[in-house]
């Protein structure tokens, strides 16, 4: 049994689990470092709270499996889906019968598994088990951290070189392009956190956009938001600049969404709760008269997904705890005009948080923003 | 109402089905054309067998659906976890107290959204809805396969970029690189159908490997399965390559390989069962001998998801439709030693099977594929 599988059977036994049933994902691979395809097919991994393992996967899948460094019951299906319900059965024949809870993950396991699992084991009860695995999960070790680290220096180099060639003219979608194209010259892993964003002028006042062929001119926001993989590792970042000269209202909330930004990433330690950090980002813009332009949460959990816990939004009780690595990114957006982000990936230490980002998080011209960081 | 909104209300009825219930994911995209990060927020878009729509979403994303060309009610929620099953009940209240039959994806819907829903309509039942969905996207129109043969040209630009800096030497890691960089180069948009399979060597023996640091050797197999993605469609192809001079038996099965995609291409028609276009394939690298090392199904769909129906198994009864897509992608692996395979996309047409490819499927030397590819 690896150190990790029997960390999270007692964490089964803790949370009144009989067996974790997952499927492939994040917390599949950090338990044994296997990634498969998450596709069609129903495969599932189900570890018992006495750390026994079933790994039900397709014949094709097998060679995966081979030589794994744990005992593992293995049980392949073929491509005929009729046939996989017999398979399920047959697999959890020996653990049906009893009243079983079972734990999965609401954000992993879908609706096909489920149906399958939950017919091979009519009696079992299905229940949200992600506490057990947040548990392991949530504190980053030292490996951990230098995978994030990495995926940070990474998405920052592909950032400048990126930056280089950003001009008036060129669309969002220009620049999203050469910034793939730059993430993965830099070392990134071929699962990119998410599809950068990059958004120019109004469209920098919605949140979450995709890039459209809307052209970058002078005198408007240019919003990137942006992340690498490193070893299974994300990273997570967002800057704003200035094409060229901004106005006055640009200048005011990039400089509160600034502040806000400082004032949790320096206000933030271990103890508080996840909700106090989301206070002090929220806070500074509300001060200065945005707060209803703050349309979001102060922050997430990052890791191995791009959004898992700890969540920073307001009243969350969470207490923060050394290891915990989670965004900042306190944004205003005003719609039809502009929109400013400032995103900081931030890891709980002893004595604080410590940003794993190096880039200077001012809004800027972005000629001047390169010559400061190339500066360092 | 959009006319695919009311294509998929017209299905609904005919499949016995209240309401579709769809989170985020090219279904989604297939009907009203949005895109939505799917990640720990449970967003739901309900469709009824009259055309109403219900779309339960965070307020930060409430800007995507503030102009839709169509009707529908929205219930954003906030970023606290705690308040979302109240959100939920409020939204479907009205729908509630029926028996209903409400339809999912079973590869679309999480554990996280069926619980939301199954406690705002505990007296719904929730089942597998994709035949309503697979009625309406398994046979493209023709401006998704316009976009198709995009992806394929954008796939097969980004392959022969690649090829020309691929030497012996270079390891699988660095290679898929490569092709990545390549493909956004050629156009391909962010999200591509999986990351790129680059094998070398033994490991072109595991149908489903991940590029690793191995190096590719003179006297050795490359295989290379890629895809592209444009306006939301993927391509999925394979070819592989002797690097040098080869043996007698890859050479054989090289040959056998390329004659059964033969076979089951250019025998393949409308009117068919997906089953014997696998048994086209599958019968000639029995015959050779070899029927054992084909350890996969010949093929599947293709179209905003990179397997979907129809899928091309041993015995499938479905029947060929024109304007259906598939992969054709018979190969032999030999444990410890080498693979082969060589994957096609084809549209079901009037008068048999088109691939999408241009690309030569022999498998060649490298410098030998380039020469002739580039000849056209």
């Amino acid at each position: 049994m690896n150190k990790r599988i029997e960390a999270l059977a007692a964490q089964l036994a803790l949370n009144g689990l009989d067996w974790m049933a997952l499927n492939p994902g994040p917390s599949l691979r950090y338990l044994t470092g296997l990634n498969f395809h998450l596709m069609e097919r129903p495969v599932v991994f189900l570890v018992g709270h006495s750390g026994q393992v079933k790994v039900i996967l397709p014949e094709l899948e097998r060679a995966k499996v081979a030589n794994l460094p744990f005992d593992a019951e293995i049980i392949p299906f073929g491509d005929d889906p009729a046939t996989w319900q017999g398979v399920y059965e047959q697999a959890l024949f020996k653990i049906s019968g009893n009243p079983l809870r079972v734990g999965v993950e609401p954000t992993g396991l879908r609706f096909l598994e489920l149906n399958l699992l939950r017919q091979a084991l009519p009696e079992a009860e299905f229940v949200d088990g992600s506490a057990a695995l947040a548990g392991l999960r949530m504190c980053k070790g030292t490996e951990e951290l230098n995978a994030m680290r990495q995926a940070a220096i990474i998405a920052q180099n592909a950032l400048l070189n990126t930056l280089e060639s950003v001009r008036p003219g060129q669309s969002e979608l220009q620049i999203s392009g050469e910034l793939m194209v730059q993430l993965f010259r830099a070392g990134s892993e071929a699962e990119l956190p998410f599809a950068p964003i990059v958004s120019t002028g109004p469209n920098t006042a919605n949140p979450h956009a995709s890039p459209t062929n809307r052209t970058l001119q002078e005198g408007e926001m240019l919003l990137i938001d942006w992340g690498a993989s490193f070893a299974g590792y994300f990273s997570d970042n967002t800057r704003t600049f200035f094409c060229g000269e901004p106005n006055d209202e640009m200048k005011q909330i990039a400089d509160l969404v600034e502040k806000a930004n400082a004032a949790a990433r320096l206000g933030g330690r271990r103890g508080m709760p996840a909700g106090e950090v989301d206070q002090l980002a929220r806070g500074v813009i509300a001060e200065g008269g945005y707060g209803e332009f703050f349309t979001h949460r102060t922050g997430h959990g990052l890791g191995m997904e791009a959004h898992e816990p700890p969540y920073i939004y307001p009243g969350n009780p969470l207490i923060l705890k050394p290891g915990m690595v989670f965004t900042i990114e306190p944004g205003i957006y005003l719609p039809g005009k502009s929109g400013v982000r400032i995103e900081d990936d931030v890891v709980v230490e002893d004595e604080g948080l410590r940003s794993l980002t190096d880039l200077p998080r001012e809004v800027m011209r972005l000629e001047d923003f390169l010559a400061r960081a190339r500066k360092g």
